[in-house]
């Protein structure tokens, strides 16, 4: 059972003052729930009857909860079997360590919590394990941005950096790119197996003085050439195609 | 000015019930309703006198409107400095007629607005100007689609039909393509230069009696192969590499 205050407190967990007060987030449903138990220190596992598993998982607190408990403790519209409150993980490493040896990501100030969580899932996918973001980027642990890893959150570890600093202290060697409309045809160019790649703010893309930091200039082309067409892509479109162009090339 | 009763009828095209008898929809923002003023007939345009365009475009009626006026009318969270209601359009054309001379995509249930309007904006980038949507797919004149197109809907054209009988009446010798968890990989493939690419649902993906119709199983392979990794990508971005993969032959 969940008590009027085990209540507010997990409401409490929507906004981003109260995470990062408590250190905690929450996580529903249980195909989410079920892949950060598999990473993730839990502090609350809360489940309808439904929801046979309950048992063999290791949290700080089990509590089987009536279908309208759930809807009550819900952040979701349609709350579904399993609602979880989870530790916010600390990870000790940087950017220049990770970059030297793999392909990261690094995000300059994405907005939406939606395209946020895409772009997790999208490095999953891809095999990327870091990404770095901007102090001005959305928070990864608002619940919009976790319910849209799809539990991509469990296998990509999410930093948040001084990204302009960062960048600027790359070690030279190290290829830093970005996409832009002036940049070289990305399906055309030879790309590392190491390094970052840097995307920008839904409106504005990558900010002047990050840009300036950039020596690897990309370019999406549309098709046909020349033709009228939109202004941009949505910039977790962008990180997709541009993930699976590094890839591709080990196919 | 808008009258009491002018509000009234812009908020009822919220519902899809009301944009079908009035063949009405709604769309926002000096940037999309740039692009669609292009393309589609305008019954009203109204703006606040900030938008200095507002005499330069042809509507059956105009309105210069306070910001008090706007955020009364509007159906968004930010209004923003224009308002129109354009009329729906009737596009005469069939699947096979257009999937015989070029590449178009086909959506089987698709459910999100945003996902819907996303794809549309990719096609657009990657030169598709057909799209035919099966009847259970989200309605692209859904004020959220429509504002996800960024002014995309303006050069690609959307379809509703009875998808499974039109890609079961296509002619033999035009590909029909679709992605799968067991299909040849995309990145090594050929790729035509017509034919229909189908997309399915979001937690489902192509339903079995279409995905029956498919002669050209693909798959978007994760990276590394066989790394434990996130079920599927989000359909939109499963859309943009799979379109960007069709068109980046051709450079």
């Amino acid at each position: 059972m969940l008590s009027k205050n085990d209540i507010k407190n997990i409401k409490s967990l929507e906004q981003k003052k109260f995470r990062e007060e408590k250190r905690l987030f929450v996580a529903e449903g249980h195909k989410l729930v079920g892949d950060l138990l598999s990473k993730f220190d839990c502090v609350l596992l809360a489940a309808t009857p439904d929801w046979k598993p309950l048992g063999s998982f290791r949290a700080e607190r089990k509590e089987e909860i009536t279908p309208d408990e759930l809807k009550r403790a819900s952040l979701l519209r349609s709350p579904q079997d399993v609602l979880a409150v989870f530790r916010i993980p600390d990870y000790s490493t940087d950017m220049a360590t990770e970059a030297a040896k793999s392909l990261i990501l690094a995000l300059d100030d994405i907005q939406d919590p939606g395209n946020l969580g895409t772009i997790v899932r999208i490095a999953d996918w891809f095999g990327i394990k870091d990404i770095f973001c901007s102090s001005g980027t959305a928070d990864i642990y608002n619940p919009k941005a976790v319910q849209a890893t799809m539990g991509a959150l469990a296998r990509v570890r999410v930093h948040y950096t001084d990204l302009l600093k960062d960048i600027s202290h790359m070690p030279s060697g190290i290829p830093v790119y970005g996409t832009f409309l002036d940049g070289e045809t990305i399906y055309s160019t030879t790309l590392s197996e190491n390094g970052v790649i840097i995307m920008g703010n839904e409106g504005n893309g990558i900010s002047r003085e990050i840009a300036a930091k950039v020596n690897r200039r990309l370019f999406i082309p549309n098709w046909p050439a020349g033709a009228a067409t939109s202004e941009s892509l949505n910039v977790a479109v962008a990180t997709a195609i541009t993930c699976s162009e590094f890839r591709r090339r080990s196919f």
